[in-house]
């Protein structure tokens, strides 16, 4: 049993190691790589994914997992190796499901949507995408078939990112977040705006860079395992436990465009620097879901990021870095110029109040589209008008409405989108379960300390990986299924007083 | 047959994107990598070069190869398909006489001693290693004696780097340059010594690489095909014709050191970057031998770059840069300084007269162990003896003795030393066809303009990649056979003239 359990290891490492020669290789493109590289660039990714897909599926792994399962039902359900016979079990039935000629021609045809996307996003020229769109659908409809036994067609799509998460489960959640939300936004914004000026008033960027550095030191990032760059797209990868990457990007006149960028992804680097290192090499290596991973890089920017204790420590600091842009503003001009409310068209520059609904409405409209109650000529006119329903505004071009976010041209339709608002409300529910276990915290906080709120995470969700599934998980550190209450209390919360409401 | 030829070049091209990705992969290892990535990247690395191995060797190209041997044989010989052809059987017939398994107990081996040397080489204990260089030395005959036609043991190691050249040749060349050379270091060092003080006046790092790589981009190396970062080691990589990278590393009290490595590694790149794209992906695209690389590097560096016509054109560049710590220095006493030649105990440091000393001691020793007339313990006295009739000077310890160079601690003993001696010998050869076709390059060189010289050597040697060996280029380039005349004649004028010899 213990040669078959080694084998395995042994193949699964191989595979791993595949992917994270591919992830350095991506890293590499989206950093330092001269334009010139870009052409091998994608023929050395196509070489790697290929052969990483190859050894994944080889039959040889079923035959071991098959042999392997009795010893893996008669171990803890907690162990490590129970979880990764059943962790490898469930990947290994996904991808055998999708024939490779599938796979083949699908990157094709992503390849061809992400280029012409880069050509009719600045001209504002969805027509020039639409037919490839549709063929994107029908693909998408064709992957989730390869699991014809669904509840939602969307279902298949969902687990891709976010394993045994449903369709219906997330509808209701968001459907009751909605409404909550809807009214909030709107009490917020019929008040006079937050005057974020403060921001921009030219910061120099290398300043920018040690000061959000430092943050993440705090936090507990460890830069002799990780590091960070500079990227058009901020992003975090990992090539092994021992090395976890985020990149930020800097805008001289926008200081929160990389302090935040910085904290969010060290958020996504905790999780991942924070498994347990008997995992490396594994499929358990890394975190376990698309909202899993968001939870995490959301509490750090903004449960902890932008709370005023926060602030309260860091404030000071940050203006004696910059003495001429913020020494006659206070602490609590900044806070509010930090979390500014208001109603606005692109998703990635959205508040923590509004930006939900922009995620919701993106889910939504993939569910229309899957079930065939809306067709692809009529998505820019749905998204206008869900714009104007949700938030009240109305994109004057596609380019800031349909064609605005890269995801539906360089993937799958479905999935892709709910893991931003899964991942909110699980960062309000963990984070209020280490409360309830060390109610000291927002004062640690307010000293820049934050060893108990790490550890705690570390302990609970970190060190597990991809042990347990985003449901497992929920359950074992909240003890019931997923809430939005304690999300909807911290909003209500914060910006009730923030916004007197 | 074109049939055949595609799927030979698909086969080589997989192997190509494969040896590509491992290059990022070591790239990144001593450019970016956090020290906590390491145990991953070795895995990875090991994945990769068995991958390539595997994919090389697979019996499917040896029959491709049987197939198109007379479809290469009609081919004019010139031509990119004979030529591919060629190379290609010629280096899979020498993959698949060496078996997997000695390449992996290899493997292991390198990778033990490489580590006992990290630890001998600053304890001065040459003890340490003895015993694992004794193997070393075993494991080279070994490799010797998988190729057993060879005239002399050390052939078939040579071959490895420099493909086509034999020992009994190169030491014939060697030991006429040796005796030409012994005498030319007594009558320059028994002379007052250059003074290269002003190289040590403190150099902001940012400045040096800012004017290196102004240089650099003088010369035609193209930053959107590469760039250059900050390693221990200075070295060129590259991942396609695409991106080809360079290094240097920074010293502030020693400007010649980022200076000259950017301007070395920088001939090494034009190499590279010159190879014709219809090249790219086979195993053509790539410099043929490491004394051709070689000559490449020190042509850019030393017969252009320590010229006194280009610092008549840089110097005063220069001056402007660092006024503070050159503008009481004149052209004359910068350009001494810059080529100050001295009895010295490391082969990096060494200058263009001695340098060849130290290397061919080196290939002499590798010969002496390899035919069995010299035992590893008593290599360390062998080194003293020698340098002291070579260059009259003895080391301290073994640690500046043979404990100096990486190479036999990470490799074979046989094949690593003689490129440099070879390129060095190869550059004067090239520089004079050159200046042959072109009696103005002088002139040009001294108003900071390369393009002739560039595209000469574009068209002459960079172009070709490897179609041609060694041997055949010199004979395409010089009309004979390789010739040392030139080199000395360089040395003679250049160093009689600066010491009035």
């Amino acid at each position: 049993m213990q040669n078959k359990l080694n084998e395995l290891k042994d193949r699964l490492r191989e595979v791993y190691d595949l992917n994270s020669a591919a992830a350095v290789l991506s890293w590499d493109q989206a950093t330092y790589m001269p334009s010139g590289g870009a052409a091998a660039r994608g023929r050395q990714m196509a070489v790697l994914a290929t052969l990483a897909q190859e050894k994944f599926t080889d039959p040889a792994i079923g035959k071991l997992l098959d042999a392997l399962q009795s010893y893996a039902e008669s171990q803890s359900y907690d162990s490590d190796d129970a979880a990764l016979i059943r962790k490898a079990r469930r990947d290994y039935e996904k991808k055998i499901k999708v024939p490779t000629k599938w796979v083949t021609k699908f990157s094709a045809h992503t390849a061809e949507i992400y280029q012409a996307w880069t050509e009719a996003r600045p001209a504002n020229n969805f027509k020039g995408v639409a037919d490839l769109l549709k063929k994107t659908l029908d693909f998408s409809r064709e992957y989730a078939n390869f699991f014809p036994d669904y509840e939602h067609i969307a279902d298949p799509l969902i687990d891709v990112l976010d394993p045994g998460m449903k369709a219906s489960d997330i509808q209701r959640v968001f459907e009751d977040l909605r409404q909550q939300l809807v009214p909030v936004v709107k009490a917020i914004t019929e008040q006079e705006m937050a005057d974020d000026s403060p921001l921009r008033a030219g910061y120099a960027g290398s300043e920018q860079i040690a000061f959000g550095e430092g943050i993440a030191r705090d936090f507990g990032f460890d830069f002799s395992r990780g590091r960070q760059d500079l990227s058009p797209h901020p992003f975090t990868t990992n090539f092994s436990i021992g090395d976890v990457r985020i990149t930020t990007r800097i805008k001289e006149n926008d200081l929160s465009d990389a302090l935040f960028s910085t904290l969010h992804e060290a958020g996504h680097a905790l999780y991942e620097q924070g498994i347990d290192p008997a995992l490396e090499g594994t499929p358990l290596a890394g975190g376990t879901s698309a909202g899993v991973h968001e939870s995490q890089s959301r509490t750090w920017e903004n449960l902890v990021g932008r709370s005023r204790g926060f602030w309260q420590h860091y404030f000071p600091r940050l203006q004696e870095r910059f003495p001429k842009q913020l020494s006659q503003v206070s602490l609590e001009a900044f806070y509010r110029a930090i979390n500014k409310v208001s109603r606005s068209l692109i998703r990635t520059d959205a508040d923590e109040v509004t930006y939900n609904l922009h995620v919701m409405l993106r889910f939504n409209l993939e569910l229309q589209l899957l079930e065939g109650k809306l067709e692809i000529k009529d998505l820019p006119e749905a998204w206008h008008s869900r714009y104007q329903a949700d938030l009240g505004v109305h994109a004057p071009g596609d380019v800031d409405g349909v064609l605005q976010d890269v995801h539906w041209y360089s993937g799958v339709i479905g999935g892709v989108f709910q893991g931003y608002t899964l991942g909110n409300i699980m960062s309000a529910l963990f984070y209020d379960s280490a409360l309830a276990a060390h109610p000291d915290l927002p004062e640690q906080i307010a000293q820049g300390k934050f060893d108990t709120l790490h550890n705690w995470l570390k302990s609970n969700l970190y060190r597990h990986g991809s042990k347990f599934t985003p449901n497992e998980l929920v359950e074992r550190i909240s003890g019931g299924p997923l809430r939005i209450e304690p999300y909807i209390k911290y909003l209500k919360t914060k910006y009730g007083e923030l916004y007197r409401l």
